[in-house]
């Protein structure tokens, strides 16, 4: 390319990552070139493979380099639980923190009509047609708590229940090992209003 | 490998990336899979290239895929100047910022005997026989101006003056743009220390 060293290439092409301005992408390649030669190498190889071969799993949309997900594909997981996530992270996190053996359907998402990201492109159809198909027998909505991600599990929540499909939403609420004081107040009033009764101790 | 998904090992070999934990992994993995697809295929391919194909410019220890890099190998640039500094990324910084039109000399590091950084590592014996066999009619030191910066700096101007050598440092000081009030107590007493006499003014 014109007259540009390759370590300028280098620099320039790091930049594509999120977050990654001119100094970060300079320091960058630098650390590569300089410590991580078999790091870099190792990146530069999976990151093609990754860009060629990923694309949607059939069933849940969630990003894999199969057809169907590992997770989708897994007998031992429980089919009569569907949990409904944004991301492929939230995905990754939820497996991580729980013990949730269900499945999952990935919008890759979340309605905002102002960008033009409707039903459609959240694969709302797709996810009608399976609750029809096959019926969980509990829809677990795990959304961001935004207020597009409201607005989401809103219009999830209404198509299961047209459907006869009971419905449960993750708790929002004061963080564990939060402070009331440095919570905000939003998330505050929300975890007051739904406060629970807690039965009396036995002992 | 073993069970991991690829979306897992792409996440993965991001973190060699300096500055990059779990976090930003996933996003920068997300990222790329959503949106990037190009850019992504694009850094891989580059970061092969460079992790394969940059070596050191036999002539300034530069960082180059060539023998000799694109400065030292240009006709037009006065060979009767050497500039010493510590990093690429500093040619790349004085080359934007300056008219300097001659050579340099890139150390890769600073002196730092509890690392083990002698020396040798930083290519001195490669600079004091370029010095004694084409010596410059001026030696600039540009290395940082730190404990270590500032070491080797010392040890660059002794060879250079040992040698019947002209030596400069780039000025230091409070930064243009900067208060008083805000730089630091060492870089202060430094500009005071080394003010200068002005002269009048014609008019």
């Amino acid at each position: 390319m014109s007259g540009q060293s390759l370590l300028e290439q280098l620099i320039d092409a790091l930049r594509c990552l999120p977050g990654v301005g001119p100094k970060s992408a300079q320091r960058m390649a630098l650390h590569l070139l300089e410590r991580e030669r078999d790091g870099g190498l190792h990146l530069a190889e999976i990151l093609e493979r990754a860009m060629q071969e990923i694309g949607r799993c059939q069933q849940c949309r969630d990003l894999t380099e199969h057809e169907v997900c590992a997770i989708c594909s897994n007998p031992a997981r429980d089919r009569s639980l569907l949990c409904v996530v944004e991301s492929p992270v939230d995905v990754l996190a939820l497996e991580q923190a729980t013990a949730y053996r269900g499945l999952y359907f990935v919008l890759l998402g979340r309605l905002s009509p102002l960008d033009g990201v409707g039903p459609a492109e959240l694969g709302l159809d797709q996810l009608e047609r399976r609750l029809q198909e096959r019926p969980p027998e509990e829809l677990i909505i795990a959304t961001n708590p935004t207020v597009e991600g409201e607005a989401t599990a809103y219009y999830v929540q209404r198509m299961a229940q047209n459907l006869g499909i009971p419905v449960s939403v993750i708790a929002h609420g004061v963080p564990l090992g939060g402070e009331l004081e440095y919570t905000d107040q939003t998330t505050l009033a929300h975890a007051f209003g739904s406060r629970r009764a807690v039965a009396p101790q036995a002992d």
